[in-house]
């Protein structure tokens, strides 16, 4: 079985014709939620250090840097817009292989827009197809390789961006099948890295590294025919297990995207149903902190496994507080980034409210499952069974709901007026005819540089 | 045991001054090969696509590239650099870890003195740090992790590039930690891409990625402390063994650059043992290809596994035949590039005397040992005993035969002045006060420009 051939041959012959609309309405929400992370990871530290190691090797200003003034060539753009995107670990998640799917496609294709005219349903291809390569090879290799303690968004997502940004510079099959070999080869990325720097970094160098591969391609430098499936290729070097009818079967018929998912909240997912159960209930009786007597919790065992911290001290650590997060849902109705910045957790009236929020694990209790119950000071109970925790596949974010959360995210570095324009854009990206205007969409007027494209 | 942390410092606190003599002959050996090797490939389709590929997005014209006209950024110029030098896989040898140990580390560092000013001495002592940071790695998971089917020059070679780059950046003992980390988690390479362009790819990466990453962590862009022993770091993840005091016993008692080789022949080491007897024969009675009846050759079994091709029709098959090697060896006293290219392998003088090469396999026979007779037409036969051939540890190539080899790479590039001036700045590394000295001599006059460094 030809398994990287068969791949390849597939995202060389499809047609967005063939996609159905359901697909690309999936593809459109995870590229807005992708852009609103970028935009809003834009300035933190992490891109500014990154930048300052490439600056005096960039090449021309090429593309711009997604909310920010400075400019740099495409492989450098694709590098810092993926970090960015990734920064505060809040962009999309495909749950079977907890891939975070956009950011090396997204990354990539968006710097080569500035390079490669292309329109809006010729980037959305592109990218439907680069998280279908992504993500059909993490399903073949998944949980065996993330197991052994890979990075699978970077180590697949190599893959998936080297086949998008092929697809648009129209590869023909022996040059997608060696663009996937040269990507392969390439593909990196530990988990040891996590809570550093260098896990953003991960899909930020797999979107360079993918669109490196796919230029090296189009001037033929060979590579192997089988990096998937041969004996010294990916799946056997880079994992235990592997089933490549994962990567070869349906093709054209399923695409992941459509599964694709949404943080609604900017910390790790097993907390997700405790702050969507505590802001169910204030929104619905309008509660404020100074009525509650004391908020009760029955958990998923995980949640306080993993973010059972009493008292955070930092932003970072309150991110591992169940009792932190259900506090600012009570009194936020939120729980983004700036819910769990350093300000916020040493705010007393977070402080007097997180300390009256109890939880107890329950072995029945699902991961995206809880039980809340609200006690007033009045005496008055409030109960709410939260069955699948908003961002799920069973319950998924609106638009409106995404809308909100790029907002959010932007709003610290846009202006009202532009994040409706930027939305706007990301929205209606198949009428556009110049992908790249999302782009530039993207840059703070007051930022703008006038540098041609 | 903080492995990372301990070879870390030792890089750091690393001083010139106590590296034994000896070890800075070798390294001098190491570098004056890795240079006639990168002009050599310099030419090669492989570096035009390549550099095709990368031009519209590289940055100002900050470094040569050995043997060619163009410049490019430090970045890109290791990246060409170092696929030049391993394209013929040509290179040097580090016989326990098969590594090609100086590729990434000198095209990392040569690159760089377009951007940093340093002396012959310090980009020596880098340098040698490099290869003894990358080997010693490499032995820690050796075979295990070539086994798996890593691609080892690369792996380990990003290390190496990352420690001496590191080393003349002035990293401190945090930073280096943090550059280790940063191009461990960039650590890849396929053996399955051996064959294609792909392969040389590794070398010219792991440089490229080791500068990355010792730029990056000079910003103090963050990464784990522990990449090497961690659970989910290098040693664990690409390796089902590993030994963690080959990295940290001795360390600047021994150096690895001392067990450095260099291939005399342009092909697989395990014809070398007849190669090097039927030249030996050859000079020793001043034969002619037409005064000899039949070459009876004893060797180990592996030779007629590896490259019992009888009829070789492409210079790159060629490489894979005892027998062209032994003809052409008798035919010209050299294996250099030129004896297998295409034409060579087409010659009927080589085909003929080719058509009189016999080999039988003896298991009593080592890898790197032979018995060659040479029968004349007169009746005269002349037999030798090769123990270790030469470029073997027990039988290294002289410092006259690393001319020769230099020269034979260097002719069609640049002129014999040329080559004499490069030469001398290369055996004098040490006396240099301004290192890119040697990159601007590797220009042909002919094609120099005249851009500044």
């Amino acid at each position: 079985m030809e398994v990287t051939r068969t791949l390849a041959r597939f995202v060389v012959e499809s047609e967005f014709s063939q996609i159905p609309d359901s697909v690309k309405r999936e593809a459109v929400r995870s590229l807005l939620n992708w852009v609103g992370c970028a935009v809003g990871g834009s300035r933190h530290t992490t891109i500014d250090r990154a930048l300052a190691a490439v600056r005096p090797f960039q090449g021309q200003e090429q593309a711009v840097l997604l909310g920010r003034s400075e400019r740099t060539d495409v492989l450098n753009a694709a590098l810092l817009n993926g970090i960015a995107s990734h920064v505060f670990d809040f962009d999309d998640t495909h749950l079977k292989t907890i891939i975070h799917p956009a950011g090396p496609i997204a990354a990539a294709l968006t710097a080569l827009a500035h390079h490669v005219k292309m329109t809006g349903p010729e980037l959305l291809h592109a990218f439907i197809l680069g998280v279908e390569v992504e993500c059909r090879i993490g399903n073949a290799v998944y949980p065996a390789h993330y197991d052994i303690g890979w990075h699978i968004t970077g180590t697949a997502g190599v893959f998936g961006a080297a086949a998008a940004v092929g697809k648009i510079l129209k590869l023909n099959e022996q040059q997608m099948i060696w663009a996937l070999g040269t990507a392969g080869t390439q593909s990196s990325g530990f988990r040891e890295m996590f809570g550093t720097m260098c896990k953003p970094f991960h899909p930020g160098r797999a979107a360079q590294n993918g669109l490196l591969s796919a230029f090296l391609a189009q001037q033929n430098f060979t590579s192997s025919d089988r990096v998937l499936e041969a004996p010294r290729g990916f799946a056997h070097v880079m994992s235990t297990e592997r089933n490549f009818s994962e990567i070869t079967d349906n093709l054209g018929k399923t695409y992941e995207i459509a599964l694709n998912t949404y943080k609604p909240f900017a910390c790790g997912i097993v907390i997700h149903p405790s702050i969507d159960g505590c802001a169910q209930i204030r929104n619905k009786y309008k509660l404020k902190a100074e009525d509650i007597e004391r908020i009760d919790l029955k958990v998923a065992p995980l949640v306080l496994e993993l973010t059972g911290k009493r008292t955070p001290r930092t932003g970072l650590e309150s991110k591992f507080s169940v009792f932190h997060s259900c506090a600012v849902a009570i009194i936020y109705g939120a729980a983004g980034e700036a819910e769990y910045s350093d300000e916020c957790v040493a705010d007393p009236k977070v402080i007097a409210l997180r300390d009256r929020v109890d939880a107890v694990a329950d072995k029945s209790i699902r991961d995206d499952e809880v039980h809340v119950q609200v006690t007033l000071k009045n005496g008055t109970k409030h109960d709410l069974h939260v069955e699948h925790a908003v961002g799920s596949l069973e319950h998924p974010m609106s638009n409106e709901a995404l809308e909100a959360k790029f907002r959010a995210m932007a709003q610290e570095i846009l202006t009202p007026a532009e994040t409706d324009r930027l939305i706007g854009i990301c929205w209606n990206i198949l009428d556009q005819t110049d992908a790249a205007a999302l782009n530039r969409a993207a840059v703070p007027k007051s930022l703008a540089v006038e540098a041609a494209d």
